[in-house]
């Protein structure tokens, strides 16, 4: 389809859907410097210049206009022909007595050190000088020279990864980077301004910008988008590169309004954060809209895991199953080192290996402790279990409900004194009171009874001898309970002494 | 690229990348039709059927699981072998003892009549019989067979056609299309099958589908994407299919999202709508984000000429622009006959030809009307000037604020009785009190003190024989002050009567 037009021809068919013009770009370029970048005229700006033609342009205009600009080179020292580079960047701004700044890294090394891909450490390399160098000038922002085209070219990659909003909606003008900095703001004043337009910028101005060649390595992806994708989705609709430019602009606006109510979602169901945790309020955020759930399960990861890519949509998506789900109690795999863990009332994303707070629950802080009768035991989290002696004419009558999780009555006759309070061990059972047939396993009784798996090593056990008699919180065991024929029993009380003790 | 990975070897990529598997495929569909389309088996539903293998493929499933299923064919006559896919849709439901309606349309005809394309009058002939049909016999939803592969393929189309959130928001499971029916539903169960398990599935239950011999033209826009473009895309990353539904899934979730932002907003700064316009409160809408400005303004659009597709990212933005400016007056082209006027507080939305409301302003009714000293006339909307001689000892004193613009006094002796108010008319010239030189055009004036372009030709004008001594609501004209030697005045006054006869 392509090789049906001319290169003139496609040119101009360029030309005219992009609307493109030179003397209306500069007349804009001012204006989005001031506006959209918020630069002024007042305190040094540093640019950061390659040396190709999109840094060059925005230079030289800059310079031409009178900005108190300071250029900065970073050598990334991975081509044999990266000073050469350097050199004709810094005679750039000699030639025109602009203050230069060289940076250099060991690219490579970093590679070694970090699992980084190529460009990612190149990339974080470079920023790490140029935010470095900002600072050290006073600069009152970074300047890049991404084009309209880097943005188009952006938007398709991420396309062709998968991304969601955050990915597809564009670059902005002005962008704080948190990650880098809190108060320099990186500055894209040509994000609206062609390749061809700087082409003839450069020619207009007799700038001769140095070839990277690595730009026309179809082997890079972002390659083969530039030269071989979008030309290709020009030959559907020669306006296609507007279009998509279009179509990155709105979703950054779209992004940004979702972000602002993610912000307000987001408050409302956090329930806790730690470190490597964060527990979201289930039953709040299973109410919000799907769109809504997806995005506060990225933002626990984002806040988890800062910067990570490639979060996908599986996994989000399995994310909000899991909220979704009516299990109360489930542990699975989230992504990069996380897993979800569902309890009653609350959804944990945390680290695999990151000992979630133990929060309200009953623990067991001895190995073995005696609770004697008309003693106590004090238990974690500002629990504690007593053991009452009731005489005869005091017993609560048969019929009263047994079911009373913090308060049970056991015949006095029938247990050992004093009673044991003991965390689980290897081989427990427990038959409880109603239960038929043969006793269970305790951890069966655990899981049965939804104790959150990270609370049940520890969880109290009221034993008589080495017989479980009372799981505190739940049912008394079979065979203990009163009768017609009991004459004195204990009542042992679980309850809550400090509940600010957590 | 393409052509370096073997048919098969493609194939087996996709299954992998696609994940796709007709077993599980099944096992999901029912749950997709009874959870995402929300389908029971209580009342009839009717599916329409084209006799391609996505529709005859769910219209089997839905037999097979024991669905009330009704069968729909519309044969949009634009083939010559259309009659022969009637017939045979009709066999495949005769086959199974399935109710078949048919519907026959004069596709050639609406498009004479109307500006549709021929797929859109296609497509709008088919869902007005559908939905007719629908309603006859009670269905509880219309099933159409769209695919995952339709779901990337119309993600693709506006991407290359331009479309912000709305259009790359994929297809919902569920939709209740309010321009066709408020109460059915469009159910689509097959958006998360991929054409290749269709395939397999009517392999399997050896359903034999007719083949749209169009699907395979290039000329039209879908089928190159479909026959050329999702290939291509795939040799950039074999998953690119699957992420672009994925995306589409997820920008259809945030599409949601901002829907309920869009209705808040709305209902914040819609100020009046009417016949063809709607007023926004701008000082409301300015400081809203940039994306929701952009929101209430395409809102706006869709509501004055809904279902209008292909309002431009162009159109849109100037219209924000037209927002953010600080022209008090102006009126621009906006598209599909509508224009924008600015006025103090407001941004109308309206159409060309449009009559806005005159509103709170006052309008003199007659051409010519007396104002007696010491009598009033009524204007338009609950407005009135009166006249009142004033006697020598209650004159204002002379330092008294004269700009007060309701209220203005005048030398009784340098007007002629009665004073006449009456609309302007061409050679109007007015010299305000307080300027200095000439007088100037009373259009002039008018624009300068903004007063609204379609409330000037009515604006009530008091004069003295022919000459304008007040414009009501503005200052009175120079050399009819008081002065040391006035003797009597008359006072005019404006005001509101009745603020609710609007």
């Amino acid at each position: 389809m392509l090789g049906a037009i001319s290169h003139q021809g496609l040119q101009t068919l360029r030309k005219t859907c992009l609307g493109y013009n030179l003397e209306a770009m500069l007349r804009n370029l001012d204006g989005i410097l001031q506006d959209e970048c918020q630069i002024n005229k007042g305190r040094p700006v540093l640019i950061a210049v390659s040396g190709g033609p999109d840094s060059l342009c925005i230079a030289d205009f800059m310079y031409l206009k009178g900005y108190p600009i300071v250029i900065a080179h970073f050598d990334h020292q991975l081509r044999q022909d990266s000073a050469a580079d350097a050199a004709f960047v810094r005679n750039f701004a000699y030639e025109r007595g602009i203050q230069f700044k060289l940076g250099e890294g060991d690219v490579k090394t970093r590679i070694k050190q970090t699992s980084e891909s190529i460009e990612e450490a190149a990339r974080n390399a470079r920023y790490l000088y140029l935010f470095d160098a900002a600072e050290e000038i006073g600069a009152q922002a970074i300047v890049v020279g991404h084009t309209a085209n880097d943005q188009v070219e952006t938007f398709l990659m991420h396309l062709l990864r998968g991304s969601g909003l955050d990915g597809l909606g564009g670059m902005p003008y002005r962008w704080l980077p948190n990650a880098w900095h809190n108060a320099i703001p990186l500055v894209r004043p040509l994000l609206g301004v062609w390749r061809e337009e700087i082409t003839e910028y450069c020619r207009e101005r007799d700038l001769r910008a140095v070839v990277d060649s690595t730009n026309q390595d179809s082997a890079y992806f972002r390659n083969r988008i530039r030269l071989e994708l979008v030309p290709y989705l020009e030959t559907f609709n020669p306006a296609a590169r507007k279009l998509i430019w279009q179509t990155a602009q709105v979703l950054l606006g779209d992004s940004d309004l979702i972000t602002g109510m993610v912000e307000d979602a987001w408050m409302k169901c956090l329930l806790a954060t730690g470190e490597d945790y964060i527990a979201i309020n289930a039953p709040i955020a299973k109410e919000l809209p799907l769109g809504m759930q997806r995005q506060i399960i990225r933002k626990a990861i984002d806040q988890l895991r800062p910067g990570l890519r490639d979060v996908t949509f599986e996994a989000v998506n399995h994310a909000v199953d899991q909220l979704q789900s009516s299990k109360p109690y489930a542990e699975v795999d989230l992504i990069s080192g996380l897993k979800l863990i569902s309890e009653p009332g609350k959804l944990w994303v945390a680290g695999w290996e990151t000992e979630l707070p133990i929060g309200d629950w009953p623990q067991v802080l001895q190995d073995r402790a005696l609770l004697e009768t008309g003693g106590e035991v004090t238990l974690g989290s500002g629990w504690q279990i007593s053991a009452n002696k009731i005489a005869e004419g005091d017993l609560p009558p048969l019929s009263l409900d047994m079911q009373d999780d913090n308060q049970v009555w056991l015949d006095l006759e029938r247990i050992d004194q004093p009673l044991v309070v003991r965390p689980r061990k290897d081989g427990d059972r427990f038959k409880p009171f109603g239960m038929e047939g043969h006793s269970q396993k305790l951890s069966d009784f655990m899981i049965n009874q939804k104790i959150p798996r990270r609370a049940r090593n520890r969880w109290p056990l009221v034993c008589s001898g080495d017989t479980i008699v009372w799981v505190p919180g739940y049912r008394p065991a079979h065979s203990f309970e009163l009768t017609q024929t009991t004459k004195e029993a204990v009542a042992l009380t679980l309850r809550r002494i400090d509940e600010h003790n957590l």
